[in-house]
């Protein structure tokens, strides 16, 4: 396969080339592009040195599959045109996700909807991450309302976000003054309660999108599910706190059997041994952990609680792609 | 008044010092108790320089109030012979929190419980935090069902853990090991989704102390309120997710106005300027704040959500004890 990956020196550029080479796509030929700035530049890929190359639509011809990891502007302009040229085109932003001919995909659940679209969402990482713990819940019990308050990590603003952690961090500890660029507050030892803009509801896009990208995976148009969603200083990984109140009564070990063998979770929760999903242990990691799985008492038998970290640069970003690329050639 | 600290050397006791000073609390008398290990030590108080005392029950005498800034054990053992000797016992412990001759008490909602009670306890601090703010919806909306997800400091694992938290978020930027010994897992740029003891229905005992002492606080046996308790790398500043469902239907500018003028509460909700709880602003600071208030999308006209924040060490524990005693002036 001819693969280009548009914006491959961001954090979900790079981790994308790891995805291609960990699930053994067949990349046969490999295009890396950037910005001007970076193009020129030599770099290391799972798959040789490449030379990063300036994109042009002229240039970014007779691809298999093109991986947008970029902004929403770039998409904005390039996607469609890209797709227009036949190539398959994955994108990471939020630009297209609401559109009605572009299927929104996380292939644990609903692979199906791609069928012969050329140009794909991505979702959002927060709904990625969710989603491949919730639709076995769904399916089994059904969902009146889901309710959601996330722990989300620094990665989701970029590598420069994840930097500013690190730097603002030791100037912390090192009695100095923490600035902010890339958050609107300083982050190290805080917490932020505020993510993308806000709506006119009080809720902040971000918050939205976790609900508006999950009616459109699970095809449920009036699913209930609302998000509170929190930035802390930890670095790849999101975490959420989730309530849900179903239409079944909750047993809950066959929640627990369900949820053992659902594709892209790992089980993860064994309290007395201390076992629970962390950033610590999920960073890096493929599988979404699942864990703290109990009644919720508010629903009482219709209500279940669970805890859910997934790495946010990959179930979140660059594998969730990759996971898309594999469903259309195991599908054609 | 002749005031008696039990605990001078740890973090809520020495917080007790400054809001005994900040309050303007009559002391004429103090004297500071610790354990074995530091008596004998001069340590500064707002009220001047005090040798530290080892506690004994011989010793610590004719007091008006003694506060216990010290752990479940001690309490248990002098709490209520310390209360026999006439003296108002305020206790920061979980000890005697769910007895029912010992008023449980958070000044801003339930003052008129302590009645001619020598013991007293004070709750929980993130059942403390929560309260200030829940009450005055409780009184206008009732409350149907509240879900609850914290972000809680290290500081509610003392200073050893707030200490923790610094000195291995050194390690982890020096590229070192980073250790763990007041937690269970590492803490610097991850979290812990348990604290205290699992129950047998899957929640940790932190989890259920919020139901079962708000459930006393308010007088509502029935209340149901259900918690996830998370550990983030915050030095001493809680926060809480939260969404109700009320009884009535919710008014949003009445909301506004109640929690604009509720006692112990900052209104802190000016999103299009950036303005919403957060451990950086609040931290240090005697109100709670709460913000990101808004209709939840899921309850519909009777859902409410709100983000509150306040700090650990003073609401959540010296604060709150110091605000009983005042309480207990004000009222004999």
């Amino acid at each position: 396969m001819k693969i280009a990956i548009c914006g491959i020196t961001g954090v979900v550029g790079q981790e994308t080339l790891r995805c291609l080479k960990d699930l053994d796509f067949p990349v046969e030929e490999l295009v890396c592009f950037a910005s001007a700035r970076s193009a020129g530049k030599e770099i290391e890929t799972p798959f040789g040195k490449r030379n990063i190359q300036k994109f042009s639509l002229d240039t970014c011809q007779d691809f298999d599959f093109v991986f947008l990891c970029v902004g929403g502007g770039f998409s904005a302009e390039f996607g469609r045109k890209l797709a227009e040229q036949n190539a398959r085109v994955i994108d990471n932003s939020s630009h297209f996700r609401g559109e009605e001919d572009v299927p929104l995909i996380v292939p644990e659940v609903n692979a199906q909807d791609i069928g012969d679209a050329k140009l794909i969402a991505n979702p959002n990482c927060t709904t990625a991450i969710l989603a491949v713990v919730l639709y076995p819940i769904y399916k089994e019990f059904g969902l009146k309302k889901v309710i959601n308050s996330t722990y989300q990590a620094t990665s989701g603003g970029g590598k420069a976000a994840m930097d500013e952690l690190e730097e603002q961090s030791r100037n912390y500890l090192a009695g100095k003054k923490v600035m902010n660029n890339k958050f609107i507050h300083p982050i190290p030892f805080n917490l932020i309660p505020a993510i993308d803009v806000f709506q006119e509801n009080g809720y902040t896009k971000e918050e939205m999108k976790v609900a508006w990208e999950t009616r459109k995976i699970f095809g449920v148009p009036d699913l209930k599910l609302s998000t509170t969603a929190v930035r802390i200083p930890t670095f790849r990984a999101h975490a959420e706190s989730v309530t849900v109140e179903t239409e079944k009564p909750v047993d809950l070990e066959k929640v627990r059997k369900i949820l053992s063998s659902s594709p892209g979770v790992k089980f993860t929760d064994d309290p007395q041994n201390q076992i629970y999903p962390m950033p610590l242990t999920v960073s890096g990691k493929f599988d979404v952990e699942v864990g703290r799985i109990r009644k919720n008492e508010v629903f009482g038998d219709y209500g279940l609680d669970f805890f859910v970290c997934g790495d946010q640069l990959l179930k979140g970003a660059a594998l969730n792609t990759v996971q898309i690329a594999k469903a259309i050639i195991e599908m054609s």
